[in-house]
C-alpha cells in the first residue's frame, strides 16, 4: 500500500479491530495511517499499511515514529518502554502517564480516590493471609483480580464462599503483578461514558450507554441509556476530572456501576471503546472519527445521538450475513477475523426511532445471533 | 496488506476515488478486496491490496481473476478486451454488454430509442459536410461530442454560431471513434437516478438527485430533489427498462434533463456515481455498500433518505479541513490525492432537517469552498 503525501499521518499502535476502525475513519478523512503490531495476521493489516514488529524492537519503533506525524493507540496495555521510545520522537496520545494508570487497577482506583470519584472498596493483596484478612473485612462475595492485563473477565475470580479463598489464591496468587480484592456489589446497571477532548481542551460527551455482559464479555449495548438525566451530569463531572488530570487528548471511556442513583467508577479505557461502537450509525460523529480528529488537531464533531441504538457483539461465530442484512436498519461491521471461540469477530448496530421500536428489532436480531440464521 | 480467509473476495477494476470508497465499504462488511489499476499511484491503493498492471496484460488479468470470487468496476471505460479475458474466469458485474453500450454515446442513444426512453435528438457525424448538414437540421446551438471517452465535459464542443462549425470539426473531427451532434436543449434541471439491483432481480431506487455543474464538472448535488412526485415514477420506469434489458446486477446511475415536466435521458453510468455520494450520510444504506452487497450476492439495504442532503465536490484544491469540520453535520470524504487543477480531491456531505435549513448550511459551506477557509 501506498502513502499519501502532504497530509497528516497517524501511527496507530495495535492493529486489532479498534485499530482497523480507526484506520477506516482516517482513510475517509484523507489522513495517512501506519499501523504497528507484533502479530503478522492482525486484522487491521487488511486495511492499512502495517509495521510488524515486537514492542521491544527499538529500531522498528524509531523507524515507525519517524514515518508518522503523531501516534495513538488502540489498547492500553502496550509496554510503557515502547511508549517511552516513541515519545522521544513524536507525540503519543494519550500519553504514558495515562497508560501508567490504566494498566494497573491499583493505580486506577487510587486515582479515583484522589479525584474524589466514588468507586468500589478494595484491598491490595500480596499473600493468602492478606486475602483472608481482606475477605473478612469486605465480606463475601468479593472479586479477586490481577492488577494488570485483565480484560473481558480474564484474570478474575469471584469468591462466593469462604472455602473458595484458597482456590482463588492458588489460581491467581502467583501473578507477578499483584492482586486486589474488590467488594462484589449489587448494582442496577453498568453504564459507560465516552468522552473526547481536543488539543484546545474542548470536551464533548456522548450520551451514557447501557452495557450487558455475559461471561465477562460485552454482549450488547443500548444508547442512549434510559433514565439518565442526573446520571449523565454525574458521569460527565467524574470524567472531566480525569480528562483534566491527564490533560487528555482523544477518546476516553469510563465504565460505571449504577447503584441506587449513584455512579461508582469501575475502570477507564484510554481509547475508543466497544461500548461506543453504536456511534458509527447512531451519532452525528462516531467515536473513531472524533478520536482521529482529536489526534490530528482537528475540531471535534457533534456527539449527539441521531437515533436510539443497540450494538450487538458477534463473538466466536458470525451468523448468516444475509439474515443480518435482511433486518432493516441493521449495519454490519466485520473485522476480517477467522472464527474462534470467545473472539470478537464483528458487531451489528441497530437503529430505531425510540426504545420501544428498538426492542422489537433487537428481539429479531437476537434470534439470528442465537440460531445463526 | 493481508487477505481475509473464508470470505467472499471482490476484485475491483479501477483504483480511483470510487474504487477507494467501494473498498472501504467492503472492509466494513468484512469482504475481501483486490484492486486492479494501471496507475501505481491510484488513490485506492492506499486502502486495499492492489494489482498494478496494464489493461492488456493478460497474465496479470488472469492472476487477478483467480485471486477473487467476483469482479466489479469503478468506471465504464475499461477496454472490453480486458473484460473478456476476466469473464472467462470469474463473473464480471456489470457485464460487457452494458459496457459496450455505456462506452459509446451512439450505442447509448440507440438503446434509449429501442427502449422507448425519450432522449435528445442527435445525428452521427463523420465529415465536415455531414456536420454542416446536421447543424442545419438541428439548428444552433448544438453540441458536437466524441462518441467515446468523454467525461466531465471533455471531448465536447458547443457550436453557438454557424462560423464555429469548422472550428468544432478541426478540434474533434480527427477523433477515430466518431462523433455525434446533439441538440442543445434548454432544460430546467439535471436530475439523476441511482438504482441498485441484486442477483434475484430485486431493485431499489434512491430518490432523484438534483445536480449542478460548472465547466462540465459536477459541483454540487441536492437530494432528495424537490417537486419530483411524478418525475420519480417516470425515472424509475425508464431505469427499470435499462436494468431489465441487461439483467443488471449492481448500482446503475441514469442522468436526465428535466424539460417541462418530462425527463430526457442523457447518459447512463454502470457504476456508483458522483451524484450518489450524498447517500453515505443521508440514506439508510449508501450506494457503495449496496453495490458491494449486490456484487457479493447479499440482500440489498434500504435506499430511503434519512435527511435532506447536499454534496459538494472539492475540485483542484482542498479548503481548510478545520473550517469544513467546524460546520455541524458536515462530513468530509477525502481521497488521498495530491492537488491538481480540475481534479476531484474529495467531497463534503451536508445533512439537514429540510431544504430551508440545508440552504443555510450550504451557504456557509460554499463560502469556505470559495475562500478556502
Amino acid at each position: 500500500m501506498q502513502n499519501i503525501s502532504g497530509t497528516h499521518k497517524i501511527g496507530i499502535l495495535g492493529a486489532g479491530q479498534l485499530g482497523r476502525m480507526l484506520a477506516l475513519e482516517a482513510h475517509r478523512l484523507g489522513l495517512g495511517v501506519q499501523l504497528y503490531d507484533p502479530a503478522t495476521d492482525a486484522c487491521a493489516n487488511q486495511v492499512a499499511n502495517a509495521t510488524t514488529a515486537e514492542w521491544n524492537d527499538t529500531a522498528a519503533l524509531i523507524k515507525f515514529a519517524n514515518s508518522v506525524d503523531s501516534i495513538t493507540l488502540e489498547f492500553e496495555n502496550i509496554p510503557l518502554s515502547a511508549i517511552q521510545v516513541l515519545a522521544q520522537h513524536k507525540t503519543v496520545l494519550p500519553n504514558s502517564s495515562v497508560l501508567h494508570v490504566a494498566q494497573d487497577r491499583l493505580h486506577e482506583k487510587t486515582l479515583f480516590g484522589q479525584l474524589n470519584i466514588a468507586t468500589t472498596i478494595f484491598f491490595t493483596v500480596t499473600s493468602l493471609a492478606e486475602l483472608q484478612h481482606a475477605t473478612n473485612k469486605l465480606g463475601l462475595p468479593a472479586v479477586l483480580k490481577t492488577r494488570r492485563l485483565g480484560y473481558d473477565g480474564k484474570g478474575q475470580f469471584l469468591i462466593q464462599k469462604p472455602d473458595q479463598t484458597e482456590q482463588a489464591w492458588q489460581q491467581l496468587g502467583a501473578n507477578p503483578d499483584g492482586l486486589i480484592l474488590e467488594e462484589f456489589i449489587s448494582f442496577q446497571r453498568e453504564l459507560s461514558l465516552i468522552a473526547v477532548r481536543d488539543h484546545n481542551s474542548q470536551t464533548k460527551f456522548y450520551p451514557l450507554t447501557e452495557n450487558h455482559h455475559a461471561g465477562g464479555i460485552l454482549r450488547f449495548s443500548i444508547a442512549p441509556a434510559t433514565q439518565t438525566e442526573q446520571l449523565q451530569t454525574q458521569a460527565e463531572e467524574h470524567c472531566t476530572k480525569i480528562l483534566k488530570h491527564f490533560n487528555y487528548v482523544g477518546v476516553l471511556a469510563v465504565e460505571f456501576f449504577e447503584r441506587n442513583g449513584m455512579l461508582l467508577a469501575n475502570e477507564i479505557a484510554p481509547r475508543v471503546h466497544n461500548s461506543g461502537h453504536w456511534t458509527q450509525n447512531g451519532a452525528t460523529t462516531n467515536q473513531f472519527e472524533n478520536h482521529m480528529r482529536a489526534v490530528a488537531g482537528l475540531p471535534l464533531g457533534d456527539t449527539n445521538a441521531t437515533s436510539t441504538s443497540a450494538m450487538f457483539n458477534l463473538i466466536g461465530h458470525v451468523p448468516s450475513v444475509a439474515s443480518i442484512l435482511s433486518i432493516p436498519d441493521a449495519k454490519l461491521h466485520l473485522y476480517g477475523k477467522t472464527e474462534r471461540a470467545g473472539r470478537k469477530l464483528g458487531h451489528i448496530n441497530l437503529t430505531a426511532e425510540n426504545h420501544a421500536a428498538l426492542k422489537e428489532k433487537m428481539a429479531a436480531m437476537q434470534k439470528i445471533i442465537v440460531t445463526g440464521h
